[in-house]
């Protein structure tokens, strides 16, 4: 049986996340619109009974599947990427919503008045939104994957119990979409946080996932997605002139 | 059983969708911050081995769970207030976490750049993003449950199956909200939503829901809740003066 994902082609965006289980674990799928062009994401909208908010959605035959938390916990335990013990992987669910809550906050840095402008007509509300994203919610954000990581009942490395679930993979994305949208602050902060920098590399250098990053399927990040470098967003690394 | 919510004890909040929940199914429940103060709250999430990152979480005997759809999730099945139909219960929780999305949305309308500053402090930039909200987002969100509620394919007249789920009770919490926040916007609108309309109006006369909202358990909307009414953020009656 072969996945359908359907999400926009030309950015990472929210299907990465689905894009980075299933390529985990190797699973048959199509990337929809990548093969048949973003019109096929309304064509199926406009038909279905459960239509999607947004994409990115999942076609499994006749089942759909929206939300990237969701969807991920539909293919967690059929791609064996989620716990066995029932209360584990509902302890991943609650990761995961947790990652795209940060996730929403990291897009809304450049976006903070709404999609429907510019990043160009709301600059200063993003640097202002920035800021106070870089320095209490990156911290908060970062401070409690650290601490979910140190009381892994199982012990770790991972989030959740002794394998990598799909919430790992996410963890990964996560920190790769701050890493490039504001390198001054990661490169400077994150070694405070060495559990979840040591997962992101764990992540990094599982086998299909190395080999997914260097395959052309991976789209290099840019500035139409939800992780974007604007250099005036990100921690300056010298003090600004005094007035 | 009883269940244990922990959740700010002065403002409706996200914890209204989980009470909402337990109210119509006529669970015991302890409101536990309201009976032990806020500090109650963090005392757990220092002890267990799954903190979760923010209220409202229930405890249920040793399962901790956090999330406001998680939790609603974990609830529906043993309130009989989700779908048995495992697709139809997959639909519950896409369509509960679009609300969710709204909901983050509707309190970023008075809170654009973030929660660590005063509405004051940012008024002007609430106003750009409640224009943005009210012309696009809220007539988006509108639509979406107009469309699932006229494509259940149960008939009717819930969103999933043919009987009340907790995201029934969710979408009559977003609508009351949005009635408090944007009274003109909602007075003016809402009735191109007609089956949105008389789902909240069925959900406000279930019987367990209507003597909870006319109980004290039941607190009166305020202004350091998600909804908040400011009228400059609500939609203007008569035109604005000209220049």
């Amino acid at each position: 049986m072969t996945y359908e994902l359907y999400y926009w082609s030309g950015i990472q965006g929210r299907g990465e996340f689905v894009r980075l289980a299933l390529e985990a674990a190797a699973a048959p799928y199509v990337d929809v619109a990548r093969e048949r062009g973003d019109a096929a994401i309304f064509a199926l909208t406009g038909a279905v009974a459960t239509p999607s908010f947004a994409p990115p959605f999942l076609r499994d035959g006749d089942t759909f599947v929206g939300q990237t938390a969701l969807i991920l916990d539909y293919l967690g335990p059929r791609l064996g990427l989620a716990p066995r013990d029932p209360r584990l992987r509902l302890w991943v669910r609650q990761i995961q919503l947790t990652i795209a809550d940060c996730v929403t906050e990291a897009h809304d840095t450049h976006h903070p008045l709404g999609a429907e402008l510019y990043y160009e007509d709301q600059q200063d509300e993003s640097r202002r939104r920035a800021e106070l994203f870089r320095e209490h919610r990156v911290p908060r954000f970062l401070g409690w994957f650290e601490t979910v990581l140190a009381r892994n009942p199982a012990g770790g490395p991972w989030l959740a119990g002794r394998r990598p679930s799909y919430a790992d993979l996410s963890l990964f994305q996560l920190v790769t979409g701050l890493d490039y949208a504001f390198p001054n602050l990661m490169r400077r902060h994150l070694p405070a946080y060495p559990g979840v920098a040591a997962l992101a590399a764990r992540v990094r250098a599982l086998p299909n996932i190395a080999s997914y990053l260097a395959s052309d399927r991976r789209l290099p990040p840019n500035q139409s997605d939800i992780f974007r470098h604007y250099p005036e967003l990100d921690e300056r690394t010298s003090p600004l002139p005094r007035d």
